[in-house]
């Protein structure tokens, strides 16, 4: 196995990457080096969003695009998640799984925080992917800010979660792969929920700012 | 009624002012020209409490204390937090009550946040204080720095959540008078939870990291 730190010639396959979130996360690894496989319900779809995402980025149905690679990240629709989560199952075994996924809902109040019977998007995956090594992150950064070209450095924190801290620490790294981006190790599995969930008062503060607001941990 | 983004004269009672998050925004609050009365349960001991923060701050029983101030600051530990906010019903009718508690458990894996069947601390708060216009704020400010004379600014955000916007903008202004620190709306009473949840995933960093941390919004 490859020293943990180490992220050359670590293909990340993503999960869900033909939408925004998971398409400007490609970009972004893409372009500073590492092996991206989009994965899409559908192959088509996904060999032309990489094809305009370019930097090497290949595309593929979401079930080999995470057997082909060694991370997966999970950039789904929170409506799609148990599904698409549970039938990956068997190609993610011993693998670092990366959960983006934010349970939020809207009504005519704004935004709010889903209750998931797991406790966290991030713990449904790791309950449905028991052989995998779960990890929460990436849950504010704005795809707006991700998928914007013109944007060299997007300056801000990545929480990542987990409890396998060798794995917590890789995604850390992966963080920090992005230029601008800092990962930073933020707790265990169980408090994943509050960070998915902070994603509601982030979009709030987006309508009250106009602003596409992300966070940094102050003293770190 | 006073202009809502004037602080001038404005009596802030901070219950649970003897502890050191509540002493550390009472002597904040003090020295930027506010009158503060720490409230404690014992009135003595709020007295000797106030004598050394000095700027002006008196001493007094949290009811006293809540009675005699226009905005009525909530520190206690979560263990007292339904209790202490129920005797305070008759003295918060139509005040601001800024709830700071965060619900967090700790065993042998750490920090976690509680789950309050209200939802949240802060909406225990308003259940209880049906007539008074609660607010959620200065979850995440370390006591540490607020404590520490010798730090002049505190560079952080605070984060404040609440239905009664008016009440959010006074608030704002609050945390803006300490020197350092900026308020930021962000979203209902509703998305409080994750906000006071969050404080797990801070002390889980500061064990990681020997860090204070606390929190920035970006790009606002």
């Amino acid at each position: 196995m490859r020293p943990v730190t180490d992220l050359t010639g670590l293909r990340i396959g993503i999960i869900g990457g033909t939408g925004r979130q998971g398409r400007g996360l490609g970009l972004r690894w893409a372009r500073s080096g590492q092996s991206v496989i989009l994965g899409s319900r559908d192959a088509d779809r996904a060999g032309a969003v990489a094809a305009e995402v370019g930097e090497g980025a290949t595309g593929a149905a979401n079930e080999p695009a995470a057997g082909d690679a060694d991370i997966i990240v999970v950039t789904v629709p929170w409506s799609a998640h148990a599904a698409t989560v549970e039938a990956l199952e068997p190609h993610t075994r011993g693998k670092i799984v990366i959960d983006c996924v934010n349970p939020i809902g809207f009504d005519e109040h704004g935004p709010y925080a889903l209750s998931v019977p797991e406790g966290s998007a991030t713990q449904q995956a790791q309950q449905l992917l028991s052989q995998a090594r779960v990890v929460g992150a990436f849950h504010h950064v704005p795809a707006q800010q991700l998928g914007d070209r013109s944007i060299e450095r997007i300056d801000m924190d990545v929480l990542v979660v987990g409890d396998d801290r060798v794995a917590v620490d890789l995604v850390v790294e992966l963080a920090a792969a992005i230029p601008g981006l800092r990962g930073i190790s933020a707790g265990r599995l169980r408090n994943a929920h509050q960070v998915e969930a902070l994603t509601a008062n982030l979009i709030a503060i987006n309508r009250r700012y106009r602003a596409h607001a992300g966070i940094r941990v102050t003293d770190v």
